[in-house]
């Protein structure tokens, strides 16, 4: 297995299922058909669609009714970022090396597309119900399961805390909460829906769940732990802000060895769950690892 | 028919649904919840909501189906009120008498907590799937109309040429496509949404399509009609606030006399269109003829 050139692969294919569900620029709206695409298309890693797409072929799922949801996922977290950069929340004027969203079509066209993407996200999701009529009842539990993870009970969930939160000190317990929310709830639903749409039984949606919410731990453990181990060369942003924040991270909860630790029980634990299905899924097991032990 | 009591003992039903579906106010993200309840819950005509009951009913839909899509559309229309309130866009402190969303909770909240009522609108039609398996597909086509008309091509799509219109000369045929979708948009949904859950024939969804249309457009050109017509004290608020704005509206663009029989051709039309689908409709039309041929 060549793990680089089979991710490449893979996030092409991605960006051309974007591409493919992205309106047309047309019309007197034109303008945020344009801030969408800007957004949308900025690259990342396209996490969220990838687990999603692989898991629903480890459980042998068929047709293009995961298409539409791969979409869906990745224009729910573009528009949590084009929403998170915004002035009157964390102000970034820059993401990616590119200018943000409200920089270049201004704060009001930031809200708006925001708005738009979340909304279109629901939209492209529900074009699933036209192309597969048949699969409607597990279309629908996707959608829920989908809607269910964005919201107060998942991403915004977690972001309302973070916002809240910034600037004091919280406890461990909070900062494992927040994390749990802010990135996990996301990752947990690409590889939930993945699952459900490919016809997976009950207890393999659950363990899947699982398995993701470890991961999505390890992950934001794992930014802490770049933040005060690696350079700001190889991360291509400033390191020790979160000491010169104050702000509170699994660093600075347990200990810069511990956290390390932490990180990796949660993915050995993850790859072991992942093993147990009982399925080939070498590339998704190397991504998973590759997730947490990243040097940037 | 006593139309002022009939209106308010279905409007007291929609407040109870609405408190019904929206989210316990728990947990570390209470805040939110509390933000959520702070805006759906500061009053307002409900006119989605009931026009969508009502279409149910007509057609003779069975059940509490459509309870969370009435708890849904008024949880988009909100959020829509929530962000455009907001300082980057019509920066207003004050609605319906209220301090706005974003006065109360903060600038960061208030896109947060729009954000949330537009996720949790999909997250409450979706509860449907649960409750009603057996519509699945029908619940399916709700959802995607319900999405359709709140995106791009339907009310935001209206607010995002309406944002960039602002303070210039318009053509009158820009400001009807902005009438249609901002407004007529949303009102369409909840007549269809109505419609396609209670099972209805493709040309009856149609053609409540095209009243609940003309209906949208008429009570918009009510409104420039009033801000010229009417006073400070019966409205609530400055009149005469287009002309000093030099606002291109339905007076200016066709003079009051065009606008007034524009808005009761458009209401006519409607009505008489109710009439044909040969329905006892005896509240719908008064309640659409009140909205355009109203005082305030």
């Amino acid at each position: 297995m060549n793990f680089k050139e089979d991710c490449r692969k893979r996030t092409e294919k991605i960006e051309e299922i974007l591409r493919k569900y992205l309106p047309d620029q047309t019309g007197h709206q034109q303008i945020i058909e344009e801030a969408m695409e800007y957004s949308l298309m900025a690259g990342g890693k396209r996490l969220r669609p990838m687990l999603m797409k692989e898991t629903f072929d480890l459980f042998g799922g068929k047709g293009g009714v995961i298409e539409p949801f791969m979409a869906a996922i990745e224009m729910i977290h573009t528009y949590s970022l084009v929403h998170d950069d915004l002035p009157a929340m964390d102000n970034d004027d820059y993401r990616r090396g590119r200018k943000t969203t409200h920089v270049v079509y201004g704060e009001d066209m930031g809200i708006l597309t925001g708005d738009a993407l979340l909304n279109y996200a629901f939209e492209t999701a529900c074009s699933a119900f036209e192309t597969d009529p048949q699969n409607s009842i597990l279309i629908g539990r996707a959608l829920k399961i989908l809607a269910g993870k964005a919201g107060i009970y998942g991403m915004i969930g977690g972001q309302v805390v973070d916002v809240r939160s910034a600037g004091c000190k919280i406890s461990g317990e909070l900062l494992a909460f927040i994390y749990r929310l802010k990135t996990g709830a996301l990752i947990e639903a690409s590889v939930m829906i993945g699952a459900v749409l490919a016809g997976a039984k009950e207890e393999e949606i659950g363990k899947m769940e699982e398995i993701a919410g470890k991961i999505g731990l390890a992950f934001q453990i794992q930014d802490d732990i770049l933040d005060v181990t690696s350079t700001t060369e190889i991360l291509g942003k400033p390191v020790h802000s979160d000491e010169k924040n104050e702000k509170t991270t699994y660093v600075t909860w347990k200990g810069l060895e511990k956290a390390k630790e932490e990180a990796a029980r949660l993915t050995e634990e993850a790859v072991e769950e992942l093993r147990s299905i009982g399925k080939e899924c070498g590339f998704m097991e190397e991504l998973l690892r590759r997730l947490v032990y990243r040097e940037k």
